[in-house]
C-alpha cells in the first residue's frame, strides 16, 4: 500500500519522530523545513511505500544525516547533500535505487529520506533501521541482522565527498565519525545498500507511519481537550510498540550534562510532586547518551534501552529532548516496549543496557519479573 | 631513458632518500625491505622511466604512505596496500595507469612506489612532487602547479578503504589525515592522478636517480676512504640541487622535541667544538617539524625551507633524522639549494619559511644578499 504524504502531514510526523527520538535524534523541525522546500521546489508527490510491497530484487539505499544535530541549525544544508550521497553510491554499485528509507525513525533522520525521495523522484519505504533513535551507525537492525553498512558515502555542504569500504560496521562508524567531524560536524550519508528481500527481514517496519500516528494522536487530543497521555497509550496499543505507560510524574530537580567523545552524556533527576501523603517524595534518575538509556528510582529499574524512555511535558505531552531539559519543568515519563525484532538476543547484544555500560539486564516493559 | 633498478641499488637509494628527507620522511629501511620482498616474490624487473619519456596522454598515479612512519615499524604492512589504492583509483577513473611515481623523494616514500610498480608490473617515473620530504599532502609541486589531489584513495592493512573527493587540496589533507589516524596511524595512498603532460610541468624531475647518486657517492667515498662531505658536494654540483655546502660543525648540546597535532616539532642546538682560538663557541639552532625547517646562529639565518637542511654524522656523513638526534652527537650540517621549480613565488607561498610561521624570508643558499 502506498500512502501520499502531504505538507499537512509534516508537523504530525515531526512530533511523532520527536517522541520516537526518546530524548535524542535531533529536533525534526529543521528536517521538516527541508522537506517543505523540497515539496515546493520539485512539485513532486511524496510516496510512502509499505515494506511488504517492495520487490525482493529492488535496490534500497537508506539515507540520513550524521553528526551533531545542533550544527544543522547553525548551518542550513542545501538539501541536496543526502541525494548526492545516494547518487554516488548508485554510480559505485552500477545500479539504480528503487527507493530510499530512513536508518533512524526518531528525530531529524525521519525527515532526511523524504527530502531525498522528493529531490530524486523516488518513493520512500515505511521502515527504518533503528525503530527509534540511537547514537551510532552500528545501532541498526541492518547491522544486527548481517547487512554490511559499506560501501557508504558521506557528503557535506561544500560538496566534499567520501566513499568508504570497511572490513566491518564498527570500522565504518569509526571512519565515518572522524570524517563527519572534519567535514564540519555534519555529513549526509547513504549506507547499508540492500535488496528489498534483505530489508524485509532486517528492518523495523512501519515506523514512519507510526510517527505520523503518534503526531496525529497528540494533535487531536489537544484539539478535543482530551488527555494526551491516554491518547498516546491507546494509539500505541494498536501497534507493535506496546504496551506503553506513564512510569513517573514530577518536577525536574537536577540536570547534569557534558559533551564527551561527541556525545551529549548526562543525567536528569525528577522528583515526585508533593502528594500530600506525608511520605518522602520519590526520585527518578534517567541516564542519557544523546538518547535516554535507563530510568531508575533509588530501589527499582523502571525502564532500559531498547524500550523507549520519553520525557514529556506534563500538560501537553510534547516530547522534551535531552538538550531541552531544564530545572523546574513539570514532566511525565513514558516508556514503550519496542517490537520483537528490536529485542532479540542479537539485538540486545548491540543496544541492550550492557552495551552502554550498565549492569542491569533488559526487562521488556509490561512483563512481570 | 629507462634504468633498471636491482636489489643492489636499494641500499644506495635508501641512504640518498634519507639525505633528501632533511631530517624527516621516515626511515627508508622498512620501505627497502618491502621492495626487496616484492622483487623476490614477483621476480619482476623494476623499470625507472625518465619523465621526458612518458607519453603526454598517459595516466600517472602517484603512490605513498601517509601517517606516522614509526607505526610501520611496529606493524609491518602487507606490501600490497598502496597497489590496492592505485587499482581502486583506476577503477573509479575507468582508466589504467601507465605508471606510478613518488609524491615524496625523501624518506620511506621513495620506496613505496617501487613496491607498487613491482606488484603491478608497471614502471615507476623518475620524478616526484616534493623534491625532498615535507609533512603535508599539499606540500607538493602537483598542488602548487594546479593539479587536484582528488579523487584520492586510502587503504590500510585491514583492507579498509576510502575514496575521497574534495573541493580543494587543503580539505583533502584534512580528511585524509583524519582517516589515516582512525585507520591505525598509517594508510597507503594513491592521489593526484594526472597525465604525463601535466606531470612534466608539475613535478620535480630525476629525484629517484638523484637519491641513488647521493647514496653511491657516500658508499664509494667510504670504500675509498675519501671525505664523504666533499664527495656529496661534488656529486650534487652536477645536478639541479646545487650549490651544496657544510654550514656548521659541532656537537649536539640540546634536543627539544614534542609531538603536537601529529607532528614531531622541536629544536636542536649544536655548539661549535672548541677551536682553540679562545673565542666563545658559536651556537646553531635548527627548528624542525618532522623535517628541518630553519637553521640560525644568534645573529644570522644560515638556511631555511625549502632548501635542504641535513644533519649528518661528522665522520661518516650518514643522515640523522630528527627522531635520532641525541645529546653529544658530533655532526655537520649541510644545506643544499633546491631546483628552480621548488622556489618560485607560487612554491614559496606553499612551503616557504612564512608558511611554517617564520618571519624570515627565503634566501636561496649560495646567493649573496
Amino acid at each position: 500500500m502506498a500512502l501520499r504524504l502531504t505538507i499537512e502531514d509534516l508537523p504530525d510526523l515531526a512530533r511523532g519522530a520527536a517522541f520516537l527520538g526518546t530524548g535524542g535524534g535531533g529536533n525534526p523541525y529543521v528536517g521538516r523545513l527541508m522537506v517543505e522546500s523540497a515539496m515546493q521546489e520539485t512539485g513532486r508527490v511524496l510516496e510512502l511505500l509499505d515494506l511488504a510491497d517492495v520487490p525482493d530484487d529492488a535496490l534500497l539505499i537508506p539515507t540520513a544525516m550524521m553528526g551533531a544535530p545542533t550544527c544543522i541549525v547553525e548551518k542550513l544544508p542545501e538539501g541536496t547533500e543526502a541525494a548526492q550521497s545516494l547518487r554516488r553510491l548508485e554510480a559505485h554499485l552500477g545500479k539504480t535505487a528503487f527507493a530510499t528509507m530512513p536508518i533512524e525513525a526518531g528525530g531529524v533522520n525521519s525527515m532526511i529520506p523524504l527530502v531525498v525521495a522528493l529531490r530524486l523522484g523516488i518513493p520512500v519505504i515505511d521502515a527504518d533501521g533503528m525503530g527509534r533513535a540511537f547514537p551510532e551507525l552500528f545501532h541498526e537492525t541492518f547491522h544486527i541482522y548481517g547487512v554490511s553498512g559499506t560501501p557508504m558515502v558521506l557528503t557535506n555542504d561544500h560538496g566534499d565527498q567520501a566513499l568508504i569500504d570497511t572490513h566491518d560496521n564498527f570500522m565504518m562508524e569509526w571512519l565515518a565519525r572522524g570524517l563527519t567531524i572534519r567535514m564540519g560536524g555534519v555529513a549526509y550519508i547513504a549506507e547499508y545498500p540492500m535488496s528489498g528481500e534483505v530489508a524485509k527481514r532486517a528492518s523495523v517496519a512501519g515506523t514512519i507511519g507510526l510517527g505520523l500516528k503518534i503526531g496525529v494522536a497528540l494533535r487531536e487530543a489537544h484539539a478535543q481537550h482530551r488527555d494526551p497521555f491516554a491518547a498516546l497509550i491507546e494509539t500505541l496499543s494498536a501497534t507493535a510498540y506496546s504496551p506503553a505507560g506513564v512510569i513517573f510524574s514530577g518536577k525536574i530537580v537536577e540536570v547534569f550534562r557534558r559533551t564527551s567523545e561527541g556525545f551529549a552524556k548526562g543525567t536528569v533527576k525528577i522528583a515526585e510532586l508533593d502528594t500530600g501523603s506525608g511520605h518522602e517524595p520519590e526520585l527518578l534518575e534517567i541516564e542519557f547518551q544523546n538518547e535516554n538509556l535507563i530510568a531508575r528510582t533509588t530501589d527499582r529499574v523502571l525502564a532500559t534501552v531498547p524500550d523507549l524512555i520519553c520525557v514529556l511535558d506534563a500538560e501537553t505531552a510534547e516530547p522534551i529532548t535531552t538538550e531541552e531539559l531544564r530545572y523546574g519543568q513539570r514532566v511525565k515519563v513514558m516508556t514503550v516496549r519496542v517490537p520483537e525484532i528490536m529485542r532479540t538476543p542479537e539485538a540486545l547484544k548491540v543496544w541492550g543496557p550492557g552495551h552502554f555500560g550498565f549492569s542491569e539486564l533488559y526487562r521488556p516493559y509490561g512483563v512481570e519479573p
